[in-house]
């Protein structure tokens, strides 16, 4: 096995070895049941434990309250882009736009209902966040929804957005538990789990109880935030295999001392690069502005195209992968998730200082 | 290791040993790569001929031809029931309802517009198929649906319905690759996967492509199967390590001969599992009427509820997993899908005849 690698990727991304071991140490029979968590019904009693495990997990780490629930649905947050509105869009809805997950969240509304589109960073290119004081709210808003981190554009927002009254609902699939949130400013988050809390094909939502009375009579079953916090995550059969993967994360990571451990360390990671960035005499250029940028993905560009792509190419053969920025922004992204080492970061800096000495 | 357990779950349920230690050896390095399939972006070389293999691999055991898309969504039959009408029912829709599935098929269906139940076998306890002849479609219909394997109540259709015009939507989660089907008698044909073809958060869906063109504009990019198909499933980040679990199944099914194989199989596994039903003297009766029992889900009862319990946690307790029968209705299920060995029904017979001697 060569585990020697660093996986920059930015999702499905790099989850924690211990929590692959252990997955594969029980893959053939869990718990000693002979069975594989894969090969039980998830209304079995050996089911049962993982999906607390995994809810307990998460209500443990984000200190979630009481009154709100904690689901695993499917879809991605791509889904959640049309559940959302489809259950909380009754007169309109404010949308803050700092990328371009932001902006298909924007589209999948508009099919529902009038959207309010109340600050957008498009023209500048999505490199800046707004201060909390530049946000005004409609009078009329169901709701406020934003992105907390845009992992194509490396920006992140860095407080808790306060609705002022208005229930706020957060895309947080690229920032959630890498750091200690007020879940209490929130109504609804969600977070497609292929980042940092699981593989892909399990999405979290987190939903204050209050906002499950607001779904319309009539609704889809499967789109039914209430249905579906009513079953508590089985509706129908969820990703039995993911949630367990969530629950070993969950464990790992408090393991680690929690999201407080965690932000630190991320915290430490993203230093590492940014700084290799901003000392390198303007051969890196930093995409995302500096009060805005993302702890989780580091965006940047080489003095060209060319420059690019031999960077990626030779940084894959030197052990170090997926660093090819997204394909709608070009560049360089380093995503460094929570199960991303430290050593990793500095292994790419290593490798940008040498690339520049022989490109620069 | 102990895998010397029978597990007759319905779903999700058994996979082939041989399928799970594959995964199991190359979990934490996937093909030599030194990161987990897991891992990996969707969008990479690691991924992309994951994907291929899984398609390629329904397409050939099925015999699915080029004017089929091969589709691996999320969300389950379940959310299938939603996306059917909503891509498809303008006028009318026609519901054959043979058992429960059927019924919630229904239920989504109305949501969105006139539902034709044109046969149900509700009355009768859902134990009986209709014959070919007896169906009488709508004029106005858009499309005809049915479900081809009952799981909870245990019976199945013994023919590819024949719409005589009308597009056929048929539910095949839990009999799809269990034997030929004739692909070109359907414009669709959906299914979890996690009974025949790999564990739970993957959608299979085939269909054609004529049918692509009736989706409405505007509609919600995650339930457009225009959207999804345009995007070969990657409209977003699908269920990465559930599609290179069905890409495994797929390998081991051919392997093994192909559905036809599996067909005869099949076919044996049921009939030693029926045959000790009706050579019991009526200490089981099987619940389905002889002409419609599935092959797939075997379910019956014994003389008394408080027998029946006893008789789960007896089997439980000698290696016999998975018996108790749906919680709506009752009885024992035993599920002998593609994976599950010839071996495991004549332990199952000789624990019933030990049951009966014991208690009849």
């Amino acid at each position: 096995m060569n585990r020697r690698i660093y996986n920059f990727s930015a999702g499905p991304a790099i989850l924690p070895a211990e929590v692959l071991e252990k997955a594969q140490a029980e893959l053939l029979s869990f718990g000693g049941i002979g069975m594989s968590v894969m090969e039980v019904s998830h209304r079995s009693k050996y089911f049962a434990p993982v999906l607390e495990a995994a809810e307990k997990g998460v209500r443990e780490l984000l200190n979630v309250p009481e009154n709100y629930r904690i689901l695993f649905l499917q879809g991605g947050a791509s889904l959640q882009f049309s559940m959302v509105p489809l259950n909380f869009l009754k007169t309109a809805a404010d949308y803050v736009v700092t990328g371009a997950w932001g902006e298909k969240a924007v589209k999948e509304a508009k099919k529902c209902g009038r959207v309010n589109v109340i600050l957008s960073t498009k023209d500048s290119g999505y490199k800046s966040m707004p201060a909390p004081d530049e946000l005004n709210f409609s009078a009329d808003a169901d709701y406020v929804h934003y992105c907390s981190n845009e992992t194509i554009d490396g920006v992140e927002f860095k407080y808790d957005l306060d609705g002022k009254g208005i229930p706020v609902v957060c895309d947080a699939s690229s920032n959630i538990l890498s750091k200690p949130i007020d879940i209490e400013k929130y109504a609804l988050i969600y977070a497609g789990a292929q980042k940092n809390i699981g593989p892909s094909g399990v999405t979290l939502v987190i939903v204050r109880d209050d906002l499950l009375e607001k779904v319309p009579e009539n609704q889809f079953s499967m789109l039914d935030y209430r249905a579906l916090a009513a079953q508590d995550s089985m509706l129908n059969t969820p990703n039995t295999w993911g949630i367990y993967l969530v629950s070993l994360v969950c464990e790992w990571l408090k393991e680690k001392g929690g999201v407080a451990a965690m932000a630190k360390i991320n915290e430490e990671k993203a230093k590492i690069i940014y700084d290799a960035i901003d000392r390198s005499d303007g051969f890196y250029r930093g995409h995302a502005d500096q009060p805005a940028r993302s702890l989780m993905n580091v965006t940047f560009r080489l003095p060209s195209e060319e420059l690019e792509k031999q960077f990626v190419t030779e940084a894959a053969a030197s052990g170090l992968d997926g660093l090819k920025g997204h394909r709608s922004v070009g560049g360089i992204r380093a995503s460094v998730y929570n199960a991303f080492p430290v050593e990793g970061a500095h292994a790419l800096v290593d490798f940008m200082r040498d690339f520049t000495q022989r490109n620069g």
